[in-house]
This record gives structure tokens, sequence and C-alpha cells, in this order.
């Protein structure tokens, strides 16, 4: 055994340096394509190979007890850096249209997936918990931001800048947190539903925020009728989203399997209620991975029961015509059990075709280069330090659960907080250099909670053994 | 019953109205959306829930007996079209790259789908045959369209511009025909075999005539050994990666599995394995399809033998652990036969998420506006039946199998025909006026053959029947 595992992990670092290997070989290839003539479309078919395989390779992490989404943000760092040793096979895919798409549309299908594994009920029982540690994850952050670690640390920043900087500190990206969860399996205790809840609701909150911040840049001053205004289009988008679509659900499903009760059309529609809010969100300027997940949420294998796989169902009934009835009693147990997760095996697909490439692309965003300069980096740690106390005293407020995990789950800024920056710094307010620190920073608080949160899920889990269900 | 069919036509007929009528007016929304500054993302979600909900409501076709892609390909002339009465919601759409890079994905993965149902034995019986198929349909368009039916229809184009008409009437698309083969379940058929083949050797083919036409018109002169090169190289690729990819797919399912043996891992190394293959076709000037289609080729469910989803199967050993030897027996039975057509329903939510986005885009590409000029009109169908005519005599040669099916199949120019006309567009030897009704011809050999396609299979059926296998 022990000999077996030791191949295993030389084959596997094997595959991993041709990979590492190959990559710039092609490279060289590539460059001369472009040349050639070659179409983006063969090009960007190869970047999705070499990034789902070395994704798939990263799963290795998994080998020493991590996330496998850890895995693809360190080769998504590994390959955003190899132009540092000459390798530049990666540079174009940072830029590319359409890889940024992708990514996108796979922390959509993401939080979609996670919203399907949640349910309306839960989380309106953890609703009120989830609101107040919102709350407190956007009060303290914004405050130690902008009063605090700003014009102690950023002195010689404006008050504009310091005012940015707080508003990236509020910010929570379910999506990190939301995959290692999933990767753990924990997707249903009250820490994750209570996390998802914040973090949307933080959305929300985050939104009026951005909005107040930029009319003090701006004006000088706050419109309170504004601020309300896009507080209250968020609440009555997502309030009415989920609303609507509990109404509709049922019916759209009865009527769509009338026209066809594939498995096709049952993909199709839901995808298409996931994408639909994703825009809708998105529309109103919330981030669309709120409305994916509000859709998620919204739909239940209830609303899909009218549809089925013809093809599978008349296979197997024709494979045990001829069995007893114990025998079809079993079989058609077990094809109850198969179809009650099938809405969610139907995404998987696409989910392991475009999650990875988020991760990937999110990994490449970190720029290595910064970390060289030492004066800079101190600075950029004692930010990230306060950024993560304020989201663990927001885990204080999180009732009877364990404080840390939630804390530690609020932790990662991800794509909200860069969307914070990239606004900061497209207005004026925040430096080319200040700009490329808030980055490091989101990225430190994005990586880190992965081991973190692993750990505790883990002790968790060992500590829960014997006491059983008194956790919840 | 009766009843319960009209009253699923209102329904549906209903459906189709609110998506038609609501297209437009989110329309208008959209237009503000892009000055509100909602990211390109957002817009883009949206347009694929329309297009995958419109292409699923088109499957009513199917009760009028027609393949499904026929559907989809006039909900593309539909949306398309809709601008010549006022409705610019599908503009852009067409336009935009990663709707095109979505559809070129589609069309990948549909090849590397039908890859994956045939197999290398299948496809060298048929080989000799599938070669002569090809051979006649280059052969009788080429010399048609260059000395025939050009100078006849239209006189007052140069000798290029006929040598281009020429060389488009070559070319063979075998996204349709396989789409409707697989609509209809034939994959399997001689027929289908020998058009897959078939479509694959004039792609190479075609491959060279581009080159010699475009070696004509640049210099005026064939340089033999440039042809040879080109050939030779397309060949080389073909039967190199076919050889390689058969002698690697087991050791690296081997390897891979022991990296991780679940399912995502199954997944993304085969479709890793169908998008190198295409990138690398791409690359040497073949269709990416090709590619795919020799990638789905070379797998076959062995290489996969070392993956399985241990979930699943330990929730089923779970559920009929205290059942009898009978029952455990049947339940394996019918795992083993899930198991064996695993790959390709990992495969298919990919396809139901891309494949109708290519065929929608494909059938915006026909512009009605061209079909009220009567004369271009006369001369376009005029050039299609000489089209058509062509590849019929290919079919003659097709050796013991349906004739007429096997020609039929390889009428479709597609997007292969339309990679011609644009080469010729931008060297400047086919006019715009031209370009449109070459765009046309191509568009009705692409759409035409589907009806007729499907009553010759339906007709072979219905004949067959007494005779069991003898058209094998």
């Amino acid at each position: 055994m022990g000999l077996a595992k030791q191949r295993y992990t030389l084959y596997c670092t094997m595959a991993v340096t041709v990979v590492l290997i190959l990559a710039p070989v092609v490279s060289a290839e590539i460059i001369d394509r472009e040349s050639n003539g070659a179409t983006h479309a063969g090009r960007v078919f190869l970047w999705i190979a070499v990034i789902l395989l070395a994704a798939k390779l990263s799963n290795l992490v998994a080998r020493f007890g991590q996330p496998t989404v850890l895995g693809e943000l360190l080769v998504g760092v590994v390959f955003g850096n190899l132009a540092l040793v000459g390798f530049y096979f990666f540079e174009p895919v940072r830029e590319d249209f359409v890889i940024q798409f992708l990514a996108e549309l796979g922390v959509v299908i993401l939080l979609f997936q996670v919203g399907l594994e949640s349910d309306v009920q839960k989380m309106r029982h953890v609703g009120p918990r989830a609101f107040l540690v919102a709350l407190v994850g956007v009060i303290v952050p914004f405050f130690l931001g902008t009063f605090v670690v700003g014009p102690l640390l950023l002195p010689g920043l404006s008050f504009n800048a310091h005012l940015f900087l707080g508003a990236i500190l509020t910010a929570t990206s379910v999506g990190i947190t939301a995959r290692v969860f999933q990767d753990l399996n924990k997707l249903q205790t009250p820490e994750a539903q209570i996390i998802l809840g914040a973090a949307i609701i933080d959305d929300m909150l985050g939104l009026t925020i951005l909005a107040v911040v930029k009319a003090i840049v701006e004006s000088g001053h706050i419109s309170f009728i504004e601020t309300g205004w896009i507080t209250g289009k968020a609440v009555f988008f997502l309030g009415g989203a989920i609303f609507l679509g509990q109404l509709l659900a049922l019916r759209l499903g009865r009527l769509f399997s009338k026209i066809n009760p594939g498995i096709g059309m049952k993909f199709v529609l839901a995808i298409s209620f996931g994408l639909i809010f994703a825009s809708l969100a998105e529309y109103i300027g919330l981030a669309p991975i709120v409305g994916a997940f509000a859709a998620g949420l919204v739909l239940e294998p209830v609303h899909f029961r009218h549809f089925n796989d013809p093809n599978i169902i008349s296979d197997i009934n024709e494979s045990v015509k001829d069995a007893g009835m114990e025998v079809k009693q079993a079989v058609s147990k077990v094809m109850e059990s198969l179809s009650h997760s099938h809405l969610q095996d139907l995404i998987k697909p696409l989910s392991y075709f475009l999650v990875p490439i988020f991760f990937v692309l999110t990994g490449m965003r970190v720029k290595l280069d910064m970390v060289f300069n030492l004066p800079v980096l101190m600075l950029t740690l004692a930010i990230t330090m306060s950024a993560v106390v304020g989201k663990i005293m927001a885990g204080l407020v999180a009732g009877r659960v364990n404080k840390s995990i939630v804390g530690w789950g609020m932790v990662p800024r991800g794509e909200v907080g860069l969307i914070f920056a990239v606004t900061g710094n497209a207005m004026g307010v925040v430096s080319d250099e200040v700009f490329s620190m808030f980055v490091i920073v989101i990225m430190l608080t994005t990586i880190l909670p992965i081991p973190i949160l692993n750990f505790l899920l883990k002790r968790q889990d060992a500590a829960s053994v014997p006491r059983g269900l008194s956790v919840r």
C-alpha cells in the first residue's frame, strides 16, 4: 500500500511536470499560430483543456486534506506568474474575453448549484441571525478601514481613498466559502446557511455602500433618497424574485413538460431560470451570483417531477421485466433515489467544465512580483489582518453555532471586493500602486480562509460525533 | 386524448407567442442597460436563456414528425430576421464574440458526441466506400460549379469567382446531417458511418482545394509541392492522432484515475481530449469539428473503466444491502447498463447547453430580405439545384446501402462552405452581392436536406422491418 501510494505520487508529480513543461513549449507554437491566421476559438479550446487538466491534477491537494478549490487557485497563481520566469503562454489567457465570460458563467453556475442545495425554509429559519452577521460584518470592517487602518497605515492617502479601503473591506464573496463547504459536503450545516444568507444581505448592503461612497467622492455629500432607492430596488428584487419564482416554477415546469418531457427540457428550464435571475440581478446592480443563488433557492425537485428520462426508465424496466416482485420494488427504489438528485446531477457536468475556469482565473490575478517588496508586503499583511478581524467579529453574533466557522466563512473578499477596488481605481481615487496592494489584500483574504475553514470544519466534525445534533 | 392534445398545442402556441412578444420588449430594456453600464456578461446570460428556451419550444416540430434540429434552425431564422419588422433585440447577438465562441464550442461538442457513438472498426469497414463518395462528391460539384453553372448562370463574373463557386459547392458540413441522424437515433447505420467518413475525407480534400484555388487566384499557377504538403499534413494528422490516441487513451485514463477516480476527472479527461484534438485540427488548417470527431472516435468506454461515481454506487449498495441475492444481481445489472453509457450521459448536459446555440446562430445567418428579389432568388435556386445534384451523384457510388440517404446526407454545406465564401470575399474575388447569394445557396443546402433525410430515413425504417438486417 505504501509502495503503491509512493508510485501514485511519482506518477502524479510526473504528470504535473509534463503539463508545466509542455505549456511553454506549446506556447511558442501558439504565438506562431497567431501569425498563421488560426482562429481565436482554436486557441481557446486549447486553453480550456490545459486549465481543466491542470485543475484536475491539482486535486492532489486533497491528499493533504485540503479542499480541491485551494489546488485550483494555486494552479492559477502558478499559471499567472509563469511570465516571471519567462513563459508567456498564459498572459493572453488572463485578458481573453471568452475565458473571462466562461469564468463568470462558472461562478454563476456554482452559486446556482449551491442555491439548489439550500432551501427557502432553512434560509428563513436562519434569516435574522444572517442579517445580524451581515450587518456587523459590514459596519466593523468599514469603520476599521476608513477611520483606523487607513489613517494609521496609509496616512499619505486622501480620505476618499480611505473610504474605498473601508468599502472594499466590507465585501463578502460567497464563491470561495460555498465551494469549500461543497468540497467538504457541509452545505446543509446551519453555519453554511448563515454564511450564505449573510453574504447575500452583505451584497445588498455593499451595493448601498458603493453608491454612497461614489456619491461622497463625486459630489461631497450623500443623497439619502438615492441610497434608499438602490437598497429598496435590491430588497424588492430579491423578495419579488423569490415570491414570483415560487409561484411560477411549478406552473412553468408543468407547461414545458407538456412540450417535451425529456431531461433536455428539464435542464434547459432550470439553467435558463438561473441565467435570467443572474441577468436581472446584474441589471439592478447586484452581483449576478446573487441572482443565480436566489434562482437555485427557489427551484425545488418538486418543480421538475413532470420530467424524466423515458429512455433510461424503459431500458431499466425492460432489463427487469421477468424478475420477481421483490426485485422490481428494489429497482424502482434505486431509480427513485437516483431521480431525486437528478437536477443537481444534470448541472454537474456544466460545473465541471466552467467552475475550475473561474477559480484558476481568480488565482491568475495574483501577482507575485509585489510580494518581493518587503515594506509593501508588511503593510499589506497588516491590512489583511484587520480585514480578517472585522469579519471574525461578525461571526460572534451568529448565535448558537460555531462562531469561528461563520467568521472565517465571511472573510473572502473575492471578486466583489475586486469590483470595489476597480471602481475606486477607475474614479481616480485609488492609485495603481494602492490598487495592487488592495488586490493582494483581497487575494490573501480569499486564499487564507480555505485551509483555516478546512481545519475548523474537520475539528467540528471530530468533536460533534459524540454530541450528535446538539450543535443545531 | 384529442382534446388534451389540442390544449397542449394551445399552451405551446401561447408560450411561443409570449417569448416572441417578450423578446422585443426586453430588447428596449437591454439597449437602455447598455448605457447604464451593465456588464456584457449579464446580457449574454439573458441571450443564452432566450436562445435555449426558444430552441426547446421549437421542439414542437417533432409533433410534425421533423427532427428537432429543424426547429432550432427556424427559431434562428425568425430571430435573425426580426429586425425586418423593427425588433432589434437579436442584432447584437449575431455579432457577439462570446455567442460565436459558444456556438463553435457547441458544434465541436456535437461532433465529439457523434464520434463517441461511432467506433474505429466500423469506420475502417466503410472506409473505401466513404473515400469514393467523398471523391465523387468533391469532383462533380467542383466541375459543375467552375465550368458549367458558373459560366452559364453567372456569365458576368470572372473565372476566379467561378473557381470559388466550385470550391464552395465541394464542401460538406457534417454538423446538420449528424444531428438529424442523432435526432432519429440512426447514427449506427452504415449510411451514417459512410457519410461521417466521407465528410471527414471531404474536409481534407476541401482544405487542399481551398489552398489550390487560393494559389491560382494569387499567383495564377498551382504549386504541386504546397498542395501535396497541405494534404500530407492533414492525412498525417488524422492518422497520427487516431494511432497515438488509441495508444495513449487507456494509459492516460489509468494514470488520471489514480489521481482522482471520480466522474469529474472522467469528464474533464474526455472533454480535454476532444478540445485538444479540435485545437490541433484547427492548427493544421482542418475544421475543429474534424478533430473533435476523431477524438470521439478514438475514445471507447473501456478507456474509462477506472472511473466511477463512488457516491452513487455506495448509495445504491446501501439501499439494497438487506435484499436477497436475486435483487442484488438485478440491481448490479441495472447499474452496469447505466455505467456503460455514462460518458455520453456526462457530455449530454454540455451539449444541451451549447449545441442549440450553434444551430440557432446558424439560422440567424439567413437573411430573408434577399428572398424578395425574384431574379436573385431564381438564380440562387438554380445554383442550389446543381449543388444538390453534385452530392446526389456522390451517393450513387456508396455501394449496397440506401444511396439517396447518403447523397442527401452529403448535401449540407453549412459552416464549411461559409468559410470558403468568406475567404473568397476577403480576397476580393467574390463581391458582397455574390457573397450573399452564395450564403443563401449554403443555407438552402443546409435546411432543405433535413425534411428530406427525415422522410427517407423513416421510409427506409418502414421498408426494412420485414427484411431485418439485410440492409447491412
